[in-house]
């Protein structure tokens, strides 16, 4: 393609309703969703590549994605456009034109995903959107052993058990906090990439030390062994908000 | 029926994905679901009897009906059971066992409903729970408008225009309150009893007032000329929440 123009796009949404990120067959994704309003828009074939994928019933605060084409696009009425466009569960934040070698996913250097979980049992409004527990969890035993994540490891006992072996499993977590938010518990990740299913065992596997269920020592052995059936905890979907994605020329 | 116990029940839901409180053909209603699980438990059929309606998408934090059964029932065992058969999006607060004379609908001395709105538009996480509006409102202008409405008035120009022509429509507005709260505008309603539509009416006008489009002489007129077709606004249901409802025996 010559002479194309290249655009970034930072997006949210609510992942309730979709099979996930991904364009898959028998089920709706965020991805088809997209394309197919770009195709439309822009009345060629648009293919789109996230910073990663997001499984279903996961959110997004800050995805970001990019695409090209050869119409040279003004970015505000492009947002709004799109934005009129798009199921209301998804909304794009901004539209910037970029450099034709910036890449989505190659380019990201830092996520920041959070897990949210609540006692609020009897809420029905924080159903698609927390992981929802009775017991009383220990935040400060919890960031005790959130501590133990944080460093560069091989996480192979902390994704899923079908991961493509030859792909690399070593990543690195900067920052690892349990806050307490009245009745909720927010855990912030932040790395430089997380495998699939990466957060969603971490976080339950501290929920877990959070009821007394499992040792620091416990945790310190299942990162350690590298196994790829050492972790047996998950936790749902629903809790789990890519909040956002840092590129090397962001300030 | 003779020796029979008659319940009371606070609930929450998310209307989002109901036609409404009220049984009726071709749309699922939040009577009915709950009807459903309480023939099912207590093997016989079971009318419910609500403090009022709520309409297609609107919410309850705190909706409360009334039931007979010939069982005697342990409370706070019932409330367990019953959220355990209930869809996740209702919710069980409560069930007390009452005297037999207590009627949810005709010992209700007080309502409160929330109604909210937010200009951030381009959030996907509320599309269901608020009401949006890109326009800047003047939330003391509101509030000055709001004003007219408490009292005991004839409401006839803010309810639906196919309300049953002998329906009382005098009620008594006690309290008003027009509330910002970060980018959302919160407007609370307490009074002896809404009319259909009456709140998102009422709600709609003073948005329209905050943006300048109608001035507190002209919802005086609007009020005071008691004409089924004065008002043309209505907020759309789903920024609508049915806070709490008072007995005359509540502390």
């Amino acid at each position: 393609m010559c002479g194309y123009y290249r655009y970034k796009v930072t997006i949210s949404y609510d992942g309730t309703n979709y099979g996930g990120w991904q364009k898959q067959p028998n089920t709706n994704s965020i991805q088809e969703e997209i394309e197919c309003v770009l195709s439309k828009m822009l009345k060629e074939d648009v293919i789109i590549t996230a910073s990663g994928r997001t499984d279903a019933k996961v959110h997004a605060l800050g995805q970001v994605f990019h695409f090209d084409s050869n119409k040279q696009l003004e970015e505000n009425n492009w947002k709004k456009a799109l934005n009129s466009l798009l199921p209301r569960d998804i909304r794009v934040q901004s539209v910037k034109a970029v450099h034709q070698d910036f890449h989505a996913r190659f380019d990201a250097v830092e996520k920041r995903y959070d897990y949210l979980i609540t006692d609020d049992v009897d809420n029905p409004f924080v159903e698609n959107y927390m992981a929802k527990d009775t017991k009383q969890l220990d935040v400060a035993y919890m960031q005790e052993c959130a501590n133990v994540f944080i460093g560069t490891y091989d996480f192979t006992s902390f994704t899923s058990n079908k991961i493509d072996p030859r792909k690399p499993r070593v990543k690195t977590i900067s920052k690892l906090e349990v806050v307490k938010e009245g009745r909720n518990i927010r855990m912030i990740f932040v790395g430089t990439g997380f495998l699939r299913y990466m957060v969603r065992m971490i976080s339950q596997t501290l929920i877990e030390a959070g009821k007394q269920r499992l040792t620091k020592e416990e945790i310190k052995d299942m990162l350690d062994s590298k196994d790829k059936h050492a972790c047996r905890h998950k936790a749902p979907p629903q809790g789990l908000y890519l909040v956002h994605v840092r590129y090397k020329d962001d300030k």
